[in-house]
């Protein structure tokens, strides 16, 4: 017999469960908020089959489905409460399942500082969907924007673009690039597609710096595309100077078709965002010291100003700027 | 062609979201809070198939969708803010079906005075799954515990119960005391089950008077025994005293073994609570001048005792307390 919707909060939901979740035994979670400061919240969602693999390790499917939530917070400058968590199980689920997938959300939830407040537990008619709210706080009006990007700012990017996006393309099939990587490189890209890193400890940095940021998860030039929109300037991004893996940049060389989609592949989760030259070299330091390496690719433009990205100095174009999920189309 | 995500944003959710939404524009919403107050929040999905039927007119799925959360929001006594919303939708959703849906949504919401704040739309693997974050708060230290019941203490519930359990039976089939009931009690019955109508008039008089309290979702019954057994209390439950719709009490005339099933069926969404003899007066006075009829249906034993359920005074068995969407079992 399956264990209950009570039996699974007792053994593997309680257990992670914060002091607002009010042991889980009520239908709501309570928190209190430091004063001065606001709520941020932030909710998304991922589906077997579409944002993850249903050969992906149970554990690396907690970490994902908290990670991409908490590096929202992290690119709002938002400091973690915790969060909420939808499970639509399918018919075949299993408990070894289960008991996994809530060993790696506990670890996210455990290193980021953001435990579980609530839930509901449904059945799908489906694959497996899972949607997390996460709740974080920023002093009074210090949220970081997605419009505020300012003419001349330089913008900049945590870590390194493109390793997700060619993880996954080696478990979906066997690329001709494959064969010119060492095994340890493939995994690094991989794991960069199961187990994304939110730039937590950034993001009081980011609250002092940055004019404008998000977190890049459908491919950096579609984001950075978006995030200039939403400020109403233009810029200029300069392909060459994305920061790359060693794998990505084996990958590369070995297949000159991929210099496009380290550009334009989702599932990053880096932070994109702009600040005024002045406070670049402060932002960089305090980064490097928190080991969050980050990098100058590109400026911001005049308002109304085009969006442009060059390589060598010259404009190119790329044939699409972003990855879909495609959600919506057959 | 498919409407993108953006586009979808633009015409149907955009016009439901509040100010804290950021316009939908951003990842996440931000809001502020009351000074002196605490943030309620609580999560429900609700999937085709398993609390709504694919045949449920689309606003309807809407309402229901909102209004399960607010219930547990009126439930605890607390004021919503907002809410998030994640919709996962099946490969063969339609652009009428969503903007139906959003009608039902967007009414729920202004009726409630609960704005869209964000939320993730994604492609399902299966059928449209929809799950829900509502955001409310109470002034510190008020939120309506379902751990509050003390011994004495009468035990009330709102409005009448049943009817929903009832308008499903309709819905699925074509019972023999179908024909007991005139036109206009069926669609009663059935609006019950699809549009469920949150206690938020109530909130502020909860949070006054009463001990405990919980939303009723599945099955008065067990909804009871969780509420007493989360309190360490047991308690008495008089079967006779449930208040019954008109159209509720003459199905169970025409079919006796209806009166279990209204008092163990789900989707009721009425609110369960549990009050100090001395304050049911201003509570039942309070709600009759909110059109939010009450009814004592029973009394608070003492702790660790039994919870008892009782027909014309003598104990009775109940073959099974509450609904259960089977969402677990195959």
């Amino acid at each position: 017999m399956r264990p209950s919707e009570d039996d699974l909060i007792a053994r593997y939901f309680a257990p992670m469960a914060g002091e607002g979740g009010l042991g889980l035994r009520d239908d709501v979670a309570l928190i209190g908020v430091t004063p001065g400061h606001q709520i941020v919240l932030t909710v998304d969602a991922i589906v077997e089959g579409v944002h993850f693999l249903a050969e992906d390790p149970a554990d690396t499917v907690g970490v994902k489905a908290l990670g991409v939530n908490l590096s929202d917070l992290a690119a709002k400058g938002a400091k973690p409460i915790g969060f909420l968590l939808t499970l639509a199980l399918p018919e075949g689920w299993s408990e070894p399942w289960l008991a996994r997938f809530c060993e790696g959300l506990g670890r996210m939830a455990e290193a980021s500082g953001c435990p579980l407040l609530g839930g509901d537990t449904v059945r799908a008619r489906g694959t497996l969907t899972l949607s997390i709210t996460a709740i974080g706080e920023v002093p009074d009006g210090r949220m970081v924007p997605r419009t505020g990007a300012r003419p001349g700012d330089v913008i900049g990017v945590t870590g390194t673009v493109g390793d997700a996006t060619l993880g996954l393309a080696l478990l979906v099939g066997s690329p001709d690039w494959h064969g010119a990587l060492r095994p340890e490189h493939r995994a690094f890209l991989v794991d960069r597609y199961r187990e994304p890193r939110p730039r937590l400890s950034l993001a009081p940095d980011l609250r002092d710096c940055a004019n404008a940021a998000m977190d890049v998860s459908d491919g950096l030039a579609g984001d950075a595309a978006k995030l200039l929109g939403a400020s109403g300037v233009g810029g200029m991004l300069d392909l060459d100077a994305l920061p790359l893996s060693g794998a990505a940049s084996l990958a590369i060389r070995s297949d000159e078709t991929l210099r496009d989609r380290v550009a334009t592949g989702g599932d990053d989760y880096e932070i994109l965002f702009t600040v005024p030259e002045r406070s670049w070299d402060r932002l960089a330091s305090v980064a490097g010291a928190k080991d969050v390496p980050v990098t100058r690719i590109g400026r911001v433009g005049m308002p109304g100003g085009p969006v442009s990205f060059e390589r060598s100095g010259r404009p190119v174009t790329l044939s699409s700027l972003s990855y879909q999920h495609s959600w919506g189309s057959a």
